[in-house]
């Protein structure tokens, strides 16, 4: 599910679960032990990096759907778990958001230091609403950071994808580079920061992030309203209604 | 002196006190209780309009130069008043700015949703300081809101009015449309916001304007001091020579 | 080291100090005299420049490489005490940045109400990372101020300089003008701003300039730190370097 690279002290962790390396538990759990074991398999940075076409899909929705209580809060668990150990990384993380990147996809690449986008026709965005998921404070703060209170109230309450373009614009994205070449940006900013005097750089960075890092001390706090919420009318509602239309689609 | 319109389930206050929408005790009285009297209505969202030429001039100041101190701080409560409806209101608010919108025009589109201007000569802006009013914390720290601390300060100290292109570039306004078009874009957003699942969209659009609401738990200990500064002679010097600028260009 | 220059009630506070006017604990000290006398002097607004070419190179590495602890804690009590002059000064203070201005130039200009930058060449930015100086938490915070999080974040971390344009596009600074007029621009948004009812403009000033004063009353509890950090290692060694690099350009 996950393909791990090393380029010399830079480790890319390319998410690679076809079709669309939708977030199953699985993955979430893979994917943050990915994150928190390189500093000591030597990597000083990381890239986390998708296939052509797909960042990732977001959260593996027809998957979750059949999963009990116990199993949604240890999924959502996972989740905030692979969010926390972005932000508290000792070591900087770069996205390489080599294709679509809706909700989930977007949220990861929130928490990392910086964002690639690949031109094109990729979309991205926080469309959690749409799907009849309320936008978590966390994953609200979060935004809030990189965009400020105005787009985020924007992005969060119309659940609206854009294009890289426009996340560059208003910041959800920082640069956006060919698709050929997302990967390959992603590498050399790290090789880039490597570069600096290290104890400076680092810590700067824990200065910089010390504001995200502090948002995630309300994860806990936040779990138990989570399960509450995907087993909500609505929700329940809704994500079965887009999973029956994908259905539908492939057919 | 307020048309009520409504376009299926989404209600339009039209300001429509010529020539230039001011805003008298009355007004902001009548706009208050259209602002929360419009969900028991059935209305499931709001725009905020004015005529073409003028969204609102501000406050009716020739009219406030006649009250009494108590009459004044009826003004200004009824001001706070609407400015809390439109920040806690539980319906969504649009800003449809069909024409200038200086000082408390601007102040009341702050308080919506979201924000679009007619393309072409109107101004907008915080322009108080120009006439004498310190711009009070509470509007400060809305406008901080969507332009962020630099702009804000810029924008709040000079008490310049810029175009409408202008206020898109740094936050002040959502999108600018031409003007024929910008009451049904405003409504046209209404719509797009409706056909979402409701309760997820609600739940989001609470928590993404939290810090709203947060700004106006300090309305009732700034009003004395308002009141203060209405009645404080540079004040009270530079409108009344405004005002007899206005009256001598008319005749 | 500074020429005092009176444009009516504009006092023009200018660098001189060649090549590159870098920080001298003599030339903070002066600054920040310079500062805080004008008003008694009857100034009614500052404007802070230096020359073609240089606004300032920041602090002067060389000579504060040969200071012993006490001296080295003076230097930053210095540099702390002109920022804070700079943050609670009752006048306007436009920043003319004239020139290159990294690490403490563009510093000193974020403590300013306003920037202008000359179009062209200069570059500024926050680069102490690139010299081993791990950006001071003070300076950090102004900075987020003025350019958001995200924008602070990769500032300072990578150390990079910036030409003018991406500085305005960013909003580390307000203006670019011609390199012959950036003064003259300055002492205009000067003029302009005293032309304004004083007691609104002062007032709304400072509330709007509130938060970076905040920021300020964290500064007596930074400079051990800085002390400190200004003696580890990797600074004294990565100081070290830069200076013999540059002497060796020289000849």
């Amino acid at each position: 599910m996950i393909q791990t690279l090393d380029h010399g002290p830079v480790r890319e962790l390319r998410l690679n679960r076809p079709p669309a390396n939708a977030l199953s538990p699985e993955l979430l759990s893979a994917l943050r032990a990915g994150v928190e074991n390189a500093p000591c398999a030597g990597a000083r940075a990381l890239v986390l990096s998708g296939t052509p076409g797909w960042f990732s899909g977001g959260l593996d929705v027809p998957h979750l759907l059949e999963l009990d209580r116990p199993s949604i809060a240890n999924a959502w668990r996972n989740l905030y778990g692979l969010l926390r150990s972005l932000a508290v990384s000792t070591v900087p993380v770069a996205a390489a958001i080599t294709g679509h990147a809706p909700a989930g996809g977007t949220v990861m690449a929130i928490f990392c230091d910086v964002r690639f986008a690949a031109e094109g026709e990729l979309k991205l965005g926080l469309n959690e609403v749409v799907v009849g998921i309320p936008l978590p404070g966390i994953i609200l703060q979060a935004l809030r950071r990189l965009v400020g209170p105005r787009e985020a109230e924007k992005l969060s309450v119309t659940g609206q994808l854009i294009a890289a373009e426009e996340a560059r614009r208003i910041g959800l994205v920082d640069e956006v580079v060919s698709p050929e070449r997302v990967v390959e940006r992603a590498i050399a900013w790290c090789h880039g920061i490597l570069a600096l005097p290290p104890r400076a750089m680092a810590i700067t960075r824990e200065a910089a992030r010390a504001d995200l890092v502090a948002i995630c001390d309300g994860m806990e706090g936040e779990l138990a309203g989570l399960v509450e919420m995907w087993f909500s009318d609505e929700t329940q509602r809704v994500l079965r209604e887009m999973v029956a239309r994908l259905a539908r689609k492939r057919t």
